[in-house]
């Protein structure tokens, strides 16, 4: 039916339909959760679904989330790894065909289910912490004040991984121009993509200074004059 | 820590933390589930939770999803109300803080559990997935050919509502600068926001024709030309 994308989506959700959507690949999933920002995480509480907006930080085979310690999140895994499906999506167009149930959206996806345990290993914590400070902007990390002893205590990291027992994961795709029914072809209407994109624009400092160079690489950038103050 | 705004998020989860952020206001609520493409719906399978990508489509007080009726989800919806939580995030800025304690995202987010059911009745449902194709451009779904009876049968509509026993919905958000701590003031490190936006480039028609009007509506557009065959 009309963006036919929720049924092959749905797809996604226990991959039953359209198998040949489905593509295992470690080099795509691994740029999907490099180029997003934000991912979904989907966790049971009480037997009842609850989906998180949150930033992710992959390192190597492993993608990593944070929390307050304080949250219920990170109370959660504190006594044992918790069971999540890590969903992240990038919308990258509207796909208009001259039917209504052709009508789609381009996009690309990775579905994690796996179990995230609490990082206790300092290192490793620290070494992630930087990280998520680095998808900011390459550098980022030792162009701000690090966390120290009170801000570590703070905040819970999580892993999830990516490959081994219990693991699932899925990369799946639409790519391409409307596929519209044969009979369709010689209706009238129009018919074709609209790329959409995660686009930053000019930074609005906080204060004095030249703005870095690098911020926020993973996105296209608006071609808008930069603030008078920029280096 | 990094990002603070998975501490702040982890609130969003089960709203516990930092409760201040939270607001309830049926416009926000709907602002931000107009202006969002997709969402995630989490569901819980087996006692395992999934989260799925998908479109969705608000209709006054009732969010609609879509899927092909052979698909897990149809399939699910038919027999019973299925408990789903819908979870719609809107990206707006990176925030760099002095501190990497204090970097964060600035966000709009909608968190939405209740019942999903399936819609049976022919008229909302032709009401529903003509507003679904509405979403790509005002005026589209008398631009394309309307859906025959079999891509009819072939779609499953299920209606998720906003309001009423059952229903628990959440407003969040983060606008405006860092917010460092005082001491962190007078450190010489950039900071400010980078702004960031989903933006729709100009359309790559499938075939002839001019390119209507308002296309994407609730994006914004990159300034670029438009192909040389649009009107």
């Amino acid at each position: 039916m009309v963006f036919g994308v929720a049924a092959r989506m749905g797809g996604m959700l226990l991959p039953s339909r359209l198998a040949e959507r489905i593509t295992y690949a470690d080099g795509a999933l691994c740029a999907v959760l490099d180029e997003a920002l934000v991912c979904h995480v989907g966790v049971v509480v009480d037997g009842e679904p609850h989906v998180l907006p949150t930033m992710h930080c992959r390192v190597e085979d492993r993608l990593y989330l944070h929390a307050s310690t304080a949250s219920r999140m990170g109370l959660a895994a504190r006594s044992a790894p918790m069971r999540v499906c890590v969903t992240v999506s990038i919308l990258d167009g509207l796909v208009l065909a001259r039917s209504a149930f052709h009508h789609s959206l381009n996009y690309r996806s990775v579905v994690i289910h796996a179990d995230a345990a609490l990082v206790r290993d300092d290192e490793e914590k620290a070494r992630v912490l930087a990280a998520f400070v680095e998808r900011a902007g390459a550098g980022r990390s030792d162009q701000c004040r690090g966390p120290n002893a009170r801000e570590l205590a703070a905040t819970a990291v999580l892993a999830v991984p990516l490959t081994g027992d219990g693991v699932d994961t899925a990369v799946k795709a639409r790519t391409g121009p409307p596929v519209d029914d044969e009979a369709d072809l010689a209706l009238p209407h129009w018919a074709g993509v609209v790329p959409v994109q995660l686009v930053a624009a000019a930074p609005r400092p906080d204060g004095d200074g030249p703005v870095p160079s690098g911020l926020a690489p993973t996105l296209a950038h608006l071609d808008r004059p930069a603030p008078r103050d920029a280096s």
